[in-house]
């Protein structure tokens, strides 16, 4: 039996940033056909909040530390501020949304991360997807709107890659569904050069990116993208597109990413 | 056909200011049958943020004016920071919750209050509470933690006071349960002497609430709580309890409000 297809959407911070983006892409996205599922992170809010209350950022060897305090802005910031603007402006699009961190009905647990060989603090590494639960939601007309917030299901929130969240709901998603998977930021695609929109790349498949590694042409920012992008297909994902707001819409807009094409 | 009972619960500022006494609450409030449902504000958190943001609170008559600004602390403090965390702690007690604002699933609809005589800033009164939604999540064995974060359907998040909240969800969800509905703060029931916890009233029916208004025995307080009490009891919903955490799982803790005892 063919699967009915869900659209799942993850934005990123450069469309979090700024109203004018997100309201576009709010409105964009609430015109896909349903099923549909949207994740996203927090983008420069949660820093500017952290700054704003004088805390200090941790970084070890360039990755942030997430401190008792930079969890609590995290938490204030993803699933308080953003998560309930973008349902109340999805559900004015009519797109009725049900706002979720990992904790809301135990759709994500996970576990955190190990303080050895570095701390990085209340970072959390997916444990489990409860692909039942979204897709309860899903059936009673809901689109889950996912914040990076996942918890350990023993009382401790933790701070949770947005990019590997929407990869691993995707993968769970897919048990029920055929899955395109959409990363939505503020470049048109994959790009060839980082300064030149216009040399967007139409189509990865598994070789192509092997080459494409070889020859060091994809800027360093994309490579932990395309890894879970290939992760998610090898585990059930059908297609993932990468590209801005103007391609979400377009079936073949950005960059598509398949095993095979 | 006898109607399933439903506790419903709102948690007062006194006890979500106090770690230990949230603690204590949480772990009564597991060990209560389900179904049941809670509402919780913000208490002196969502305060203390804008006080660090160097916010000027702005009062007009003793009340507070919801400015954008403090909008934008209120919904990170009490539909982020507070009801996330509940949520997770509720689960490592055994209970799986889903934190709502009232943007989420729709879940309540309120308009913003009319600046005429005076301006209240982001404040919304309730519209409509959708019980079905509510009853929805609950058939599905998910326990609803409400904020006070409403919005008017048009994109627009509004503060809405917690105790009218939980009177106007206790009606909606007469229409599925009988309701009993509970007030938890710091004090054991409705004192005579606000400052003798000893001073307990047992039982107020509306004949009594009536003589306490006219010998004035009721602290200022209290008024507008019981008011939406009897409006509650008045409208379906089956008894009201006002009390603090030890009188919450005994049946007849605390202070009972019936509109015939």
């Amino acid at each position: 039996m063919m699967k009915t297809k869900c659209t799942i959407v993850k934005i990123g911070g450069g469309v979090i940033n700024n109203e004018a983006a997100l309201f576009e892409f709010l409105k964009a996205f609430s015109a896909i056909d349903f099923p549909k599922l949207l994740v996203h992170g927090g983008g420069k809010i949660a820093s500017q909040l952290s700054a704003d209350l004088g805390q200090e950022v941790l970084l070890i060897n360039g990755r942030r530390v997430t401190t008792e305090d930079g969890l609590k802005v995290s938490t204030m910031v993803y699933s308080g501020l953003i998560n309930t603007s973008i349902c109340a402006k999805l559900f004015a699009f009519g797109c009725t949304a049900i706002g979720l961190s990992g904790a809301d009905a135990n759709v994500i647990e996970s576990t955190k991360r190990p303080a050895i060989p570095i701390d990085y603090g209340f970072a959390g590494d997916i444990r489990k997807v409860n692909g039942g639960v979204l897709n309860a939601f899903i059936q009673n007309d809901l689109c889950p709107v996912l914040c990076s917030i996942t918890h350990d299901g023993n009382g401790q929130l933790l701070n949770t890659n947005a990019d590997t969240i929407v990869a691993q709901v995707a993968i769970a998603m897919s048990e029920f569904y055929e899955v395109d998977l959409f990363y939505c930021f503020e470049k048109p695609g994959v790009l060839i050069d980082a300064d030149d929109n216009e040399s967007v790349i139409d189509k990865i498949d598994q070789k192509k990116y092997e080459v494409l590694q070889e020859e060091n042409v994809i800027s360093e920012g994309m490579i932990p993208k395309l890894h879970n992008c290939f992760q998610a297909l090898k585990s059930g994902v059908q297609q993932v597109r990468i590209g801005d707001v103007n391609c979400m819409e377009d079936q073949d807009g950005g960059t598509v990413l398949k095993l095979e094409i």
